[in-house]
């Protein structure tokens, strides 16, 4: 099976779970709106390429943290972008969950996908039970206080931010969580295997902003110059757009860097290099690949 | 060490790891706030109380269970407070916390306080892992859909409600979830003790009410009217204030009822009596006791 394919059966299988008689019926929907379709999942796809360069021995619960990886993204855009936050229109091409729903529905509808998050977890079998205790650390970790998510918004909405804290909170650490997921879904050292989402989360972070000052809207299925409008830090409006570039390079030259020797070292250095080029500007591509 | 300070241990230990330097101070304040200080902290009671009864072997876990049941009723508060549902000005006898704070942070510190419940969790001691899972799968399906607070929160939005249906999800999962999750901690069968919450969540509710068609606003700490005011199913306005009334006098006997033989079931079944005056009327108490 593709990790496309298996990806989108773990979110499908989980949701299913939500969705059945006696349920709220628009609440289910607004769930399923957030993660179908998906964009690129590069979290997920982050977690099970390290669990199967690890060995994934343990492919259910492998597939089970990279679902809760992406609910917990999923979570944290469809909050991002009600009204008292960005206030945006559209995601992914298709108008926000709170314009499509409701702002009331949009919010349930993060808050049970973090607690579906965890639920997915705690259900898939594992025949290493303190697997499972590691992943839901490693997983809250990456989205509560004091360094995951949720606190990297609140620096949007707080003085004394200093912007490599905020984007390591922000985006960084999701995708560092994913990266030692899926090496703790596979019984592996986690913490080996953290600097390599660490350095791609802030790389794409840099890259999100570099979009957000010259992308395209309909390329990028949601507005340009939030970051301006919403007073939030952006690496180009700090560093220029050659400074931004070129941390962009260094951050996915040292990503790759930090892979720790393993069977599957090779070919998970061609695959990010090739998820990569996915989210970064041609002109760096060119430089890395 | 009594139930009350082992609560608020465990509540206090927890918070603590989420405010240090370097996290934004104004969500861990915000976090803090909604927890502290507390209401009657009847379901880390009641689910302190029912591990007890069952031996307690594991007390560390039982007290993070105690804490993850805690954090996610004050999330549901303070999400329920904001202006998009409730629109509440006060709580627990002081502003809301999207007045005391901001709309922003409340939102932020409810996501942050469903996370720490799970990361709680994860981080107790025990020496038999299961139990750590067996609690995340009884902690998740209280909060999440397709039956726990967030699908009792979403029907207040949705059409279709059936009252029971939304009570049961709104206040009655939690109150199972306390009781299941007291005897998961101490290694006893969660399925037995989970009537003994039902009855009582519902009693609760019930309670709640009629409190808030007859109750004194300062010595609730919030307003009342609020069920009319917000087009809520409520008891009283269904059945009446002696149908309502009756309802909740044999919930609590079902409850007290249902409490499995044990050596403590005399202790808690008193316990059970004198927690439930707290939220009562005193016409029904009287009739209980």
């Amino acid at each position: 099976m593709d990790l496309k394919t298996r990806i989108e059966q773990g979110l499908e299988e989980n949701l299913a779970r939500c969705c059945v008689a006696g349920s709220p019926p628009r609440l289910g929907e607004a769930m399923r709106y957030a993660v179908f379709p998906g964009g690129a999942r590069i979290r997920p796809k982050l977690c099970l390429s390290v669990a199967l360069t690890c060995g994934d021995d343990e492919p259910a619960l492998a597939t089970a943290a990279a679902s809760a990886i992406e609910f917990l993204h999923c979570a944290s855009l469809v909050h991002d972008d009600l009204p008292i936050f960005d206030d945006a229109d559209t995601r992914r091409g298709k108008p926000a969950t709170h314009h499509a729903y409701s702002s009331q529905l949009a919010l349930l509808a993060g808050d049970a996908l973090i607690v579906l998050a965890f639920e997915a977890l705690s259900r898939a079998p594992t025949s290493e039970c303190t697997r499972m205790a590691r992943l839901v650390r490693i997983v809250s970790a990456a989205v509560g206080m004091p360094f995951g998510i949720v606190a990297g918004q609140a620096w949007e909405s707080e003085d004394g931010a200093i912007l490599a804290d905020y984007q390591r909170a922000k985006t960084g650490s999701l995708f560092a969580a994913a990266t030692a997921a899926g090496a703790a879904a596979a019984g592996a050292e986690a913490s080996l295997w953290q600097t390599l989402g660490e350095r791609l989360g802030e790389a794409y972070q840099v890259a999100d902003d570099i979009s957000d000052v010259m992308g395209d809207p309909d390329k990028l299925g949601k507005p340009i110059g939030q970051d301006a409008t919403h007073g939030r830090p952006n690496a180009v409006a700090l560093h220029g757009l050659d400074g931004a570039t070129s941390r962009l390079k260094t951050l996915v030259s040292e990503a790759i860097d930090s892979i720790p020797p393993s069977p599957g070292q090779a070919a998970l250095k061609r695959q990010i290099v090739e998820e990569s080029k996915r989210f970064m500007p041609e002109s760096v591509v060119a430089s890395v690949a």
